[in-house]
């Protein structure tokens, strides 16, 4: 390859890396090169343990991943691990979203889809408690 | 580009991407396309708002990362975002560790990295509270 040729494919090369990595970037898989603020939320059900109840409100979260601050986000359910007196099962539903920075916590807080959630999923759940973390 | 240099260059450009993707693979920023079983943890210092017991104990929860069935880990301090009635901000340190499985995080528990990460740093903390999600 002559020199041109070698500098012509390192460009593309490079560029070709950069789009997957872009394209990788979606709110449900990005590239996690940073280090981001971790907005964890946990619900505990009006109704606690109610499995209609649980899968209408994990539906509901899901639909915040539509918010374009949103690098990531993760729903959850009680995993089936050890019960130990550290542990806290007595939720139902996670969610745990990343942002880039406080900005685009806030942005979300305010979001048309956050209120939007909020007005129609709010009813199921009786307590939330938010935990928001900036990694080190 | 000869049709020859063409299938060379996507060939080395794919080579290329391929190893950026696995150099993303470490368990501080793998890749992340399953349904992974979310480990959170929130410690409270004996000493609330130390910055010195804060940053032994960071550097303690960092030495987990070397526990093999660990996918991801990340250590926070608490955010500075809006201070709302749901949101607890009287923590001090927080750990997410992504496992594949509920096995992954037995695993962790007992392991000797782990127990000695207890040995070292538990005369630090007052207080722990365990989240274990399962990804939905």
């Amino acid at each position: 390859m002559s020199n041109t040729n070698r500098r012509k494919f390192l460009g593309t090369a490079a560029a070709l890396c950069a789009g997957a990595a872009a394209a990788s970037a979606s709110p449900l898989q990005p590239a996690d090169n940073r280090k981001p603020l971790i907005h964890h939320v946990f619900f505990w059900l009006k109704k606690p343990g109610s499995k209609e109840d649980r899968d209408k409100l994990i539906e509901g979260v899901k639909t915040l991943s539509r918010i374009e601050t949103i690098r990531k986000i993760y729903v959850g359910k009680v995993a089936d691990t050890e019960k130990r007196d550290v542990v806290d099962a007595s939720w139902d539903v996670s969610e745990m979203i990343f942002f880039d920075d406080p900005n685009g916590q806030a942005t979300y807080q305010t979001h048309p889809i956050h209120l939007e959630f909020v007005k129609n999923y709010s009813h199921l759940w009786d307590k939330v408690v938010v935990y928001d973390a900036m990694t080190v």
